[in-house]
């Protein structure tokens, strides 16, 4: 049985293009060229689900339309880089996005890339200029479109501005919306007094709104450390050119460009200091692909233990109760599945994983050129997207739903052996362990034992046994 | 800036449909129905490339059509059943793909996207036997099209049938040619006597055949690897319904689920022998992408080994002589960089990432149910996909037309120290180990250096220093 | 603050040995000689906890006792062949472990170990034999010792023979004893009704020993996940010297050293069909790796199930009654912490983080020769350690001992709203859910609510709802 | 065949000793207990070199000398105080190693490790004060030397203080004596042009001072990477006692023990904002691990650059030579084995190994308390030793050695085709390309074929092409 389509349907109408190796025929509704063409032809690896990343492309908009700028001062025809401007705009805008067919599974420079965005900006612009698609006149892609550049300065350029603008759109607010949710259930919370598990296990108590604050720590700190990496992410390879020396560059072409990037998306982008780490490895995108493996980590134990204490109805911990979002069962009220911590739980997975294949990537550069570029972006954005996405998902549909089932809590609390701590210094360490071995041998309350085996009144019971102040230290 | 549109534009049409949360707007165009809807507004996670694998889709169309021939034998409607199977077959031939919109991050047991199919499923057969869309008669979702079914055993069997169809016809077959493509040259390269490399430098000689039949051992133990693992793939869950027990399906029905399923994909599907394991534990997806890791790893090796002894054209190892598929440089002749190396290294790296992913997922099931599912067969299909796609690609545009650099393999080989070896009967250590001293430190031949040294005849070289002789055991 | 010593105490007595660099003090009590003393020096790192593994010592003995034996068929002098043999065989029976100072981060071949065995094995023939350490003479530890050899050949050899010897020793007897201890709690626990738990959230009902036999359908499948990669792992390099063409060597020896090592070990190893790729890739250990890997996703999956159904003692779930091992809390009676789970989980996280270590090392070897020989077999032993002796602990200290909590089983059981499903048939989905939602929302039994409702008896309800039919298909 | 032996040999003279679960034999020469030896009994698991990292009892040591100190101010009977003191700091200096016997895989909150240390301190402060060993008295194992604590808290401070200790005594020094080497060469070699790579094939030109800036800078972030991951492990549990609520402690106890820590390490420790995140959750140590995964990501690259380009001698690249440590081949000079780059990349690998087990483990914790704390120690701090330690041995043994091969990087260097981009400017794109196709399709120099195809002169090749102006931007 033959399965999914790997490639485009066929299209109808073509334009011829050329490239050193041939004729190739270019769609005549897109603004790509032969380059391109020659990739889809080389590179059937995976099909359309694993084309580049929008964000790339849209972040090499931001570098073309910066470069044809600083080009400009270096004497680029004004006219030309006015068309260059308006194209590459376009791109960043993602108006274009339909004009960029490759995969990720290509060269690991992403140069097939590179010259993608060239011809489709080039082509848009000869457009625009009312030129013809294809004439590489008046706008040509490598001499206009690429000037000052090399596609082992630009990929790596945009995959910073694209991790950047990633994390601070997507993941970061993800991020802040579930600790400002998380801090406020833990507020909501905090005279609720419940009791502790360590090891799994039944332990000495703690408010909701105590264990909640953990939470709300985990992400906090997740926040600052995807922050702390970001001082390296922000810096550009832009003006390295082939081999980061910086050859058929001008001096002072990387700061500029640096710096219009940083002014077009509002992001503290700098020239990189050195040129030959920022073309030759991707530590800064493995180090940030680090802090979200640590993020993934938070998340999962939070949504673990979210899911364990809304377990139930009847046969769970059953100390939550969560918000309802889809029919569960068609016959069982009260069966709520926690698929949003699911969600959550699997994208930890899935950026564990990812983290993984970007350290492989970013431990294999080889001399002046990483070539796992394409593989370690996408992995990145991924990354980002998901945890940013599903923190917002998590928050709205359970966080902020979550309700403390009180009667629950408060019937675990008060059945617990483990306040009998209370009592050593009133009875001593032996009698309360007495009462403590009777409750549990007999599976009475902790009073009830203690009343019977006459060590102690239901009066004094009741005064020395206060899970309230056992909260904090004295 | 705003980025890329995460959701589908706004279609202008809709019908109204119910689930026990109340009313949704169910585009009119689309046969799915309220449960898809209410997973899309409640899972706003990664966008349109996260959508469920297609090959997931189109294996629940296999069961549902197998299901619903097995539950005619017990009984369901024949009218009923037609249609279902109708309707099933254009899900399992990909026909009907637009019509499921759920992304992999919902719920971890899959139950939206069952729903999704049983909608789309039933909405289509409802059509088909003259009926409107949203009513739910003759054709209900849950009570015939699910029926003795539940998502818990039906989403696992998906897995499995998609997973086995991906290795037979994607990735196995990738793997074979790539087999035979290396087998090729390992034929054609026999004779070529060339430097071993050990520690990446210098060592005794073999052929170059001799060393291309590693890689072809690789991957020959690769395929072996692969099957190793497909008769645990092979056990469907079907029939184990909510928790594994079987509960509301007939005897027999999951034998003849598994019978079926077999008969209408090829391959020798079985009912798993216990349910349980089948539901809460995902073992045998865990095992497939260990092997296919094993796989990752063999082809790094070799398209490191091939870049490396591809590179130059003057200061690299030169021995082997790349395809060029694309313009490289467009001002260096010879410059062809190994970009379908760098792709098969990409979706390696990859493939080890995914597997962390797989298995951090296959270890956190809990109970009855393990609930990271679609995250697994997600990451489990991307690497057979990957592999298999990138071994014909790497055979078609690499392998096939890998040459010899016969004049720079006998260079070196003739240059090297390490054949002084050859001497030592001859004329004994200490004077053969002179030999190749004098030939370093002067920079010649071993020959001129035995020469000039005076220890033998350039006759008496060439009849004992035979690299030819050096290629085996004696 | 000063911190833990890192090398060895300073010795008091030395003789002098050299190597061609010069002159070296090798302590006097110490069968190795110069090449294991320079490696000390030059590779001071992580200290005696990283040493080599004994088991890949003892393998070496059994290696170069075989090919002792070997060559002597092949000419070598009978009484040096004894001598070696005898040392040899100290050797693998880990008498002469202390004159094995080698870490693990040394050359990536494994050379200055496979050159410290043939020292100790040296000098120890040379003492058997009357004569003086360090002298070479009349046992040679190249030109006997090491004959027909090449670290290349023999490291990888070891590599295989030690793995091999770990599994059958101490990882398949620990999986097969676990497996036999959850089969017995399967069967005791046959008819011990219990609620079943998707998503974590109450389901339908099973046996406990039906979700045991889940487990020891996990642990089953991963004998036979381990042993199906054995095949590979039984293959050895021996015989394909310093590049795997078999120079030096005879033809024949490959096939007689293995066949020798299979005697010694009873374990059926042969040659390896293609010595290049035994010696520049590990893919076989990559593959073992990769099957323990799954078997550790199997481990944390029962290992977390059963910490969960044990937890308490009054506010988990208390299904189970895990054994008590040593004093939990000094207060608490009755606070059993899980610490045999808790081992067996951080077991589990070590065998994948190991698994990626060797896959990192499995996927960078280089032309002849893979250099992360000892990284590689290092991880592979400790997985198999670890998961044997860890299936063995967790055993005897638990699984052997749980005991089922049946009157909790049961109070949660009747208290569970699932039983509903039973009515169906009897009062309509409508009524059965009606009942459902007001003991919910009541706190109430379904019997009660169902009574109170009107809707049948006590009579009826309980000749309706009995779990015993919900087990399977019917 | 037996192997090796997996627990200690057995002693001779014992004490009896008691816990709760009866009696038990203690070795008479010492100092641990019952709990300890209970350990040894229950957790048979990986033998002597899975003991708890000896980093983790010192850093208790100190913990419980600070403790010891506070306490006193609390009202802990200055005499008490004293001994437990002088006891733990025996314990800190590494003076009593030998008394801790335990595993790592024992209890996943490394109780057991906590009991042998208060049981160690206590016994030998019974013995400074004469008291019998076994007696509790004067000195109570629980109530004098853990007063104030719990394992909970306890145990994650101690992780927190080895840690930080580990990466300030040995990883920082080792990357910063790295970083200050790879300085030293990249000025040395500022002078020197060599060709650049890309892809691994030939590009333009740098130097190859250039090529070393990058791993300067690569190691210089690595620094910065670790360091900025500090704060947040310089951050101290103790005080949260067993939930993290600070139950049985006073209050200001958990800022004086921090302050105390802080003043005996020298090292900015503080106490944790947040108790509950530091019990539960162990995200400050994935995070650290994430820091080194990314510098184990640097080291591989530039061990890989370096063995690369000192292949060889004959058949490799070539341009640098490596310092010769040990006898590479007897009988091949100049094979020298870049056995320190195997050290490197070998290490590389385990600890993006051990970053996978620390990230497994921090991700499974649950409740109020995560219970992998031994394995993450563990991990964190083999990575750290290794990677601190390699860097030590990378430097002295290779890095400070390395020279650079100028006649060959000049040989290469004039042979290069892609020089010819100097010509573009001079005599056009279309004549530069006919000379770069001459020459490769001939096997000539650039100049040769220049001269050739007569389109300049010599005095004009020589003129124009210069790399030394290809260097940089202009």
């Amino acid at each position: 049985m033959p399965w999914a389509p790997r490639s485009e349907s066929s299209k109808e109408a073509f334009r011829i293009e050329y490239d050193t190796f041939g004729e190739l025929k270019v769609p005549s509704d897109k603004y790509y060229g032969a380059q391109t063409v020659r990739s889809t032809m080389n590179f059937k690896i995976g099909g359309v689900s694993e084309r580049m990343p929008v964000q790339v492309i849209r972040a090499f908009g931001i570098l073309k339309r910066a470069a044809a700028e600083v080009n400009q001062d270096y004497g680029l025809d004004p006219k030309i880089a006015k068309a260059i401007v308006q194209a590459a705009t376009e791109v960043a805008e993602g108006k274009l996005n339909d004009h960029f067919p490759l995969v990720v599974w290509q060269t690991g420079s992403g140069t097939q890339t590179n010259m993608n965005v060239n011809e489709v900006i080039s082509n848009r612009a000869i457009e625009i200029m009312g030129g013809t698609l294809g004439s590489k006149k008046p706008v040509h892609p490598n001499d206009h479109v690429n000037k000052s550049q090399s596609s082992n300065d630009t990929f790596p350029t945009a995959m910073h501005i694209a991790a950047a603008q990633e994390v601070n759109e997507v993941l970061l607010p993800g991020l802040k919306k579930l600790q400002n949710a998380l801090e406020g259930k833990s507020k909501e919370f905090s005279q609720i007094i419940k009791i502790g598990r360590t090891h799994t296990q039944d332990a000495v108590p703690l408010t909701l709104g105590q264990e909640f604050s953990g939470y709300v720590q985990q992400i906090k700190y997740g926040v600052a450390r995807i922050e702390s990496t970001m001082p390296r992410v922000y810096q550009l390879a832009a003006g390295g050119t082939a081999v980061g020396t910086g050859l058929n560059t001008r001096i002072g072409f990387a700061e500029k460009v640096a710096a219009k990037v940083a002014e077009l998306t509002g992001l503290p982008f700098v020239t990189a200091p050195n040129k030959f780490e920022a073309l030759a490895a991707h530590d800064a995108l493995v180090e940030l692909s680090g802090a979200m493996n640590t993020v993934a980590c938070s998340l999962m134990k939070i949504a673990n233990d979210i899911r364990f204490l809304g377990s139930g109805p009847r046969s769970g911990l059953g100390e939550l109760i969560l918000p309802e979002n889809e029919p569960g069962s068609s016959i069982m009220p009260g069966k709520v599945n926690p698929t949003q911590c699911e969600a959550v739980t699997m994208v930890a997975a899935q950026v564990m994983g990812n983290h993984v294949a970007v350290t492989v990537g970013g431990s294999n550069g080889h001399f002046e050129l990483n070539v796992f570029k394409p593989m370690m972006i996408k992995n990145v954005l991924n990354s980002a997207r998901l945890l940013g996405d599903v923190c917002v998902s998590f928050t709205d549909n359970c966080v902020v739903g979550i309700q403390a089932n009180t009667d629950r809590i408060n019937k675990l609390m008060n059945e617990s052996l483990m306040l009998v701590t209370a009592l050593n210094p009133h009875i001593g360490y032996d009698k309360a362990a007495k009462i403590a071995k009777t409750a549990h041998k007999e599976g009475t309350t902790l009073k009830e034992a203690a009343i019977k085996l006459g060590f102690l009144t239901s009066d004094q019971f009741d005064q020395w046994v206060k899970p309230k102040d056992m909260l904090g230290p004295q």
